[in-house]
Order: structure tokens, then sequence, then C-alpha cells
């Protein structure tokens, strides 16, 4: 069967763009993979007919009648395993990829949700405005290890992986910062991830399966 | 070869067992193959030759004369494809392994640094105390979560993973907390994991290869 994801019917404008179906949605369109979404409001997300698919009431899910998973890293893995284009040839450059992925997930993200804390989920709180500089310092550094690690080179490791597709993902994130202008070889990285057809193509059908309104509920 | 990862000559008390080459030692033990271990101190991990390997000055790095990477999590799962022990025969249970390990690092330990955060690398900011009941709730919810999805089963999806491996090493940073014991299956997770003799054999290694005091520097 042609696989499905999930997705939500509606977030904020200041959201889209950002939610997760799109590093599955890109990896597909990498790929040349055909999709279908089934597209769901919060109230079901955070039910427990969701919640057997995944656990903390997230999207994006994945089924293709055989493969049955969540979290859109493993998500983008697996589709990038199933046709050419988002992973090398060679076991070794597939490792490498790999790494580039987790390095996404786990150094780099983490910092990286930290600012959306202080500026969305905690903006209100009294100590997020104290904490703020601390948080952009942690990825200060981390972005510039990171250059470092990119150089002039276009992609982190060869050809374009689905490493750079996460990479780019988590990166995207801090363009209300101004951070990534402080490295123009990460901005630069970041503007090619975006500038590429699949992207543009993953981005237009994410956009155009919101609805106007969230449905009431 | 025999794969070569590198360690920390020496790390403060309340850091050992938790630094991050102990995820690959166990998945060697797990797998029943040999590795050595290149143990470096603080100086040269944030060296820049070190970086050429990690590029974010942090241990482990993986070697194995064909495939060079770091990040754990990646180590981990190149590890667990080696040689059997680590991932189930089919490949969709192979993906869901890989959705745990990335689920543990993308989706939980993102939140568990946190408490760390507070209590121990701000533990002196004036934002901290305030702080560290939101970042408790957020532990908590999430825990929820992860303790409704494993329910009675004793590890998260059929045979032991590198997905368990993950989850548990990402769980142990709450010993501390007495966040575990509100979630008594989940506390009783972790200790099933600890009690492996494969981790038994990967803790006392990663305890023998620590120094008495630091290098000086």
């Amino acid at each position: 069967m042609t696989p499905i994801i999930t997705a939500f019917e509606w977030v904020p404008e200041f959201a889209r763009s950002y939610v997760r179906d799109m590093r599955a949605r890109w990896a597909f369109e990498e790929t040349g993979q055909p999709y279908t979404v089934d597209v769901i409001d919060f109230e079901t997300v955070k039910g427990p007919a969701h919640r057997r698919l995944q656990p903390f009431g997230q999207i994006p899910t994945y089924r293709d009648g055989t493969v049955d998973i969540f979290e859109s890293g493993a998500i983008a893995l697996h589709i990038a395993r199933q046709a050419p284009g988002l992973l090398p040839a060679d076991p070794a450059g597939q490792a490498r990829a790999e790494q580039w992925v987790i390095a996404a997930l786990n150094s780099v993200e983490p910092c990286v949700m930290q600012l959306a804390v202080v500026d969305i989920f905690e903006a209100d709180r009294p100590w997020s405005a104290a904490r703020r500089p601390t948080v952009v310092e942690d990825i200060r550094a981390r972005l510039a290890d990171l250059s470092t690690a990119l150089g002039d080179k276009p992609w982190l490791d060869g050809d374009f992986s689905v490493g750079d597709l996460i990479m780019v993902s988590v990166l995207r994130g801090l363009h209300d910062s101004g951070l990534l202008d402080e490295f123009p070889n990460l901005a630069a990285y970041v503007a090619r991830g975006e500038a590429r057809p699949a992207y543009q193509r993953a981005l237009a059908a994410h956009l155009a399966d919101f609805r106007a309104e969230p449905i009431a509920a």
C-alpha cells in the first residue's frame, strides 16, 4: 500500500512549515515515493486511539501495511532506506548519514528547542527573560562547532543525505532568532536545503493541507 | 580491526556510569563484540584533532577501520547491526527498535536533560529554582506516556533491543530525582536493564578505566 502519514488539520501561522510531518514529506519527495496524509485535529492526536500509534500524542506517524512507526527522525530514515536519493550506497557513508541524523536530533535540536521554550512556550514565565542569554550562548556554541564541521562543503558529508534533511529542518527553527546569520556558511546551508525542489514540493503540500480555521472542539 | 571507542580518563564521581561511552560499551557487550578504548583527557577532547572526529568536542567516537562515526546513539545502532542481540530479525521490528532509539534521544532525553540543567549545570543561576517545577512537570508528562506505552511488558517491543538499551540509559538519568518511583513499571524496566549481565560488564569496564585523579592541565 501507499505509505500514509498523519499531520495536523490546523496549526497557528507561526508553526507552519515547522510541524514535523514536513520532515517525512520532504523525505518522500527527495526519494520520489508517493504518500498519502491522514489529517487529524488536536483532540484526536491527544486521544487514546492515536496514542496507541504515537505514545506522546504527537504527529507524524507512518504506516505502509508492513512498518508502523512514529518519530519523524525514524520515519525519515525508514523512507530513506526504501529508495535512492537520501543515503549513499556504501555502508560507511550510510553510517555517517545516520550519525548526522542523530547529531541533529540529540546534539543540536535540544539546544534549539530551548529557544522556543523561552520565546514561546514559557514566554510568560518570570524566569524566561533572565534565562534567555544562556540559552542563546548554548546555541551559539553548538552552531560554531557545526559551522567548523561544515566548512565550505555544500552538505555535511558528500551528497545531500537524510542527515542534511534533518539538520536543515532543525536549524530552520532559528530563522527568527538571527543566530544563523552569525554563521554565514550555516545560513547558506539552510537556504540550499530550502531551495531544493523536493523541499518546495513538500512545503506546498504541507501548507495546502491546513484548514483555514481549526475544527471547533 | 577491533573497534575502538573514546572515553574520558576521569570524570567527577556523580557523572560516573552516565558518561556516554557506557552506551557503546553496553551495546558491544550485548552483542558479544570485542572493543578497545582510547582514554583521553578533557583538554584533548576539546582540541582541534579530536573535534575533527567529534565536532562538538565530546566522547564517545567509534572507528573500526571502515566506519568512523560519533554520537553514541548512532554508534549503538551501528554496533547493533554487526551481530545478533540488539535487533529483531524482521525489517519491521528493526524499524520499531530504531524508532525507540530516536524516541529516547529526541522525545525523552531533551526533557530529562533539563533536570540536569536546573540541578547541576545552571544550579547557581537565579532562575533555576523557580523553573524547576515546570521542568519536573514536563518530565512527568513524558514518563506518564512512556509508562502507558510500556504497560506490563518487560521491554518496549518484544525482546530487549537497542531501543531499550538507549531508553534505559536515558531514564537512568532520573535516578536521583525520585521521578521514576512515581511510575513503578518504568522503575522496574530500568532495574531490569541495569541487572543485565552485559550492562554489568560494561559498567565494570567503564569504571575501571577512570584514573583516581584527573591529569593536571
